[in-house]
């Protein structure tokens, strides 16, 4: 007979391990199903973002960064160092550590939280008088049953049509995280989060670096200002940003990649890369689901048809996080899950989509909530804008990271904030502040009046808010 | 005759110059007078904080945590270096191309701003018709004329009885920034803000460091857990920290400084070192101010009494910042300074003491808002605690930095966020969220609701909120 579940969880990432949990944590009897597999061959629940995302690129952005400060600017403080050296078996064995550890906790919580783990592919095969049936199919079969099922499977990387990842030329997110030398050169086609972020790693390490993005703008979703101080940063680096290309012919041979392309002017180029990522968006895992046996509606793209509260077309089918519409982010999967949870157990959870932040963690970081300048022009509405750079900010003059400023965008009338966006060191952190008073539809001037410890990188949030009313105190 | 001004500013530190540019926005002609000279020659305003405070300490932080992270914790990375060296006197040098900074910043806004400054010690002489005449005594002396005055002369550090400062073997915070070798012994007398920063400094230079405190308990004043943990961290890295010590006879001669010193066990001890850095509290720089001439009122320990909105005995007399009562930070400095200036034109400034943050930048960093735990008991206060660690915190595991945790305090029957606490990598950015919560009175719940970006440190203090409720996600 089949194990009967209230909540069946199909996925193990952030979406998926949080509902889960969080399902447990109110009393329901909780199953989730994941195959991800580690290197060992055990289960590495996590997901895309435990597993080769956010946690393992920020590992190796933290080595590479480590190792750009020492060759590039540990001089300024005093500091040489003669015979610098990489082992990038160990650099990228740490990132693996990492994500072990992040695997582990999370086989940790589920039974501290007594939610049953399966290891194999989860798919809704049946609607049953107690609810839905979902087929485990890993090492060892079993036949589930909940009465209700939150789809959470994820995301994939998209692949140049007709050019497959092989994950040693053709790289997806999750080769790139494993490149076993540093390259000579390296390609990325599509400069968005991954891109960016895998091109700095390997950059920083050393790799001649050219990213080929197809839109004309860069970062086209980011606010003007931002995009434009990024870019500029990101091209000082190191990094060759080209924008407007159209790719043309990939080829594979014993000597690398080559891509043919091109670019904004209309001229053909071609590029001569060992490796070449492809960051161009990701797909969501619907193959395999049983969406077709059960009558689980999808969308054209393959994404599972949600309403705002992320019920599917079926009774008590839930899905979650990159699989439903809404910005891939783990942290918008993660809200999405509790907030299921709660539902299913009777309570209200709520998502406010207009409070979801973004970062990028290149150097500097990129960070944002809200609406953009080119939003509000776009919707007409009146709004007042204010910005601070961190070159007139005291913490980031004594940590040596000027670079970038902080701009707030309030309402011209209410003075309400309406976007906040960060590049600049330490970004990913200082967006919390500006989340927290949009939570709460505080004004500039709240921000401009609460009191901020001296001297950190928030005050430059203080001073942005305080130059919407045009009053800076340091500028 | 004595030029006339709406608001004159006795000291340029952080309330001062601040006032300055405040009042001067609100379209009041104001002066401000500050003696500080730079090594050069020149005026160096920004008080204590930019010359020889959270400025120039921040730097030195910087550049010895980065000799830190090369020679204990980049081999993690697969980072190596053979013949690391330092130069001290780039790495101070450094920090005084960041004091100076900071210092023609603050000439640069005074200019902007049409605020006069005048280079020489200001001193309160006489009531006048127009209001009150000051005294400006430097290169050359000027007499001038205030409808109101603003006294921020700021504090400066308090000697051990018979030991003065000489900045050569007995240093104050001055003398600590500015150490000409890497000592191999250095004391320090006083367990507060300056002696760790500056004891984690010289360490991470090569020092052995002792630092004697006259307390029974490790930072007293901060919440119990956040201290052990504190504690705890600085000792494993090598801080050799007493408590509840006696000091008793300091003598220098040309080989150091010996301290005799009775322990916590009653048992005689000496310490010999090559410098002594006392960082034992800070007094009011009240002596020079001309307080006795005109009548201001000073407390016994030669404070400025002022009621809460900085008003002192005399009419149209304000005082800001560390010569007054309440913390002596740099940030309630400037939110008073601000509020004096729009109380005397008219406005109502306002400056919370309930949701002023405190910051301790060592590695790991403290910092908190609001009530200790300890307070809360001592009120007999109905509470809620929850604490996160570090340790689960993804980006803290991808940065290698897990030490600490975030704990939240609630009130038990309302949640309302009555104090947060973080021991940890970036508690002083972190802190930002906190007091903005607190700001706005929200409840642990609300915070627990807010999302936060993954992977972020600031997802701990969601966590802690969680915790507060008892259902930690990740934990």
């Amino acid at each position: 007979m089949a194990k009967q579940f209230d909540v069946i969880v199909i996925g193990a990432g952030p979406g998926g391990y949080i509902a889960a949990i969080r399902a447990a944590q109110l009393g329901l009897a909780v199953a989730c199903v994941d195959a991800w597999t580690s290197p060992a061959g055990k289960p590495a629940p996590g997901g895309t973002c435990t597993n080769v995302g956010c946690i393992p690129s920020k590992a190796l952005l933290q080595s590479s960064e480590h190792y750009e400060q020492l060759n590039h600017h540990f001089a300024e403080h005093g500091i040489t160092a003669k015979g610098v050296s990489l082992d990038l078996a160990k650099l990228i064995g740490r990132k693996d550590t990492v994500v072990r550890q992040n695997n582990e906790g999370i086989l940790f919580l589920f039974k501290k939280n007594k939610v049953s783990f399966f290891h194999g592919t989860g798919s809704l095969a049946a609607k049953t008088d107690f609810g839905w049936s979902v087929k485990v199919s890993g090492k060892t079969d079993e036949d589930l049953e909940g009465r209700h099922v939150i789809v959470a499977t994820g995301s994939s990387a998209r692949a140049l049509p007709g050019v497959p990842f092989d994950e040693e030329l053709i790289l997806s997110n999750d080769g790139a995280l494993r490149i076993p030398a540093v390259p000579k050169k390296l390609g990325i086609v599509g400069a968005g989060v991954i891109g960016l972020e895998m091109g700095s790693v390997w950059r920083r390490l050393g790799a001649e670096v050219t990213i080929l993005e197809a839109l004309p703008e860069f970062l086209g979703a980011v606010d003007r200002d931002v995009a434009k101080e990024a870019q500029k940063a990101l091209t000082k680096q190191g990094l060759d940003i080209q924008t407007g290309v159209r790719i043309g012919e990939v080829k594979t041979s014993a000597k690398g990649v080559s891509v043919q392309y091109t670019d904004a002017a209309g001229a053909e180029q071609k590029l001569s890369v060992n490796h070449l990522i492809v960051s161009i968006g990701r797909v969501p895992n619907t193959a395999g689901l049983g969406a077709d046996v059960v009558g689980l509606k999808l969308d054209e793209r393959g994404f599972v048809v949600v309403d705002e509260d992320c019920r599917s077309n079926l009774a008590n089918v839930w899905a979650v996080g990159d699989v439903v519409r809404g910005p891939m982010l783990a942290h918008k999967a993660e809200e999405e899950g509790v907030a299921v949870a709660e539902r299913i157990a009777g309570q209200h959870g709520h998502v406010n989509f207009d409070t979801i932040p973004w970062v990028i963690y290149t150097s500097p970081e990129v960070a944002w909530v809200g609406k953009t300048e080119q939003a509000l022009k776009a919707e007409g509405r009146d709004y007042k804008a204010g910005s601070f750079p961190f070159m007139a900010n005291g913490r980031a003059r004594a940590l040596g990271d000027t670079t970038g400023f902080v701009k707030i965008l309030a309402d011209a009338k209410t003075d309400e904030v309406l976007g906040v966006h960060i590049v600049g060191p330490m970004a990913s952190e200082l967006i919390a502040e500006a989340v927290t008073i949009m939570e709460f539809r505080g004004a500039a001037e709240d921000i401009a009046r609460i009191c901020h410890a001296h001297p950190t990188l928030s005050e430059a949030v203080k001073e942005a808010a305080l130059a919407v009313d045009k009053r800076t105190l340091n500028l």
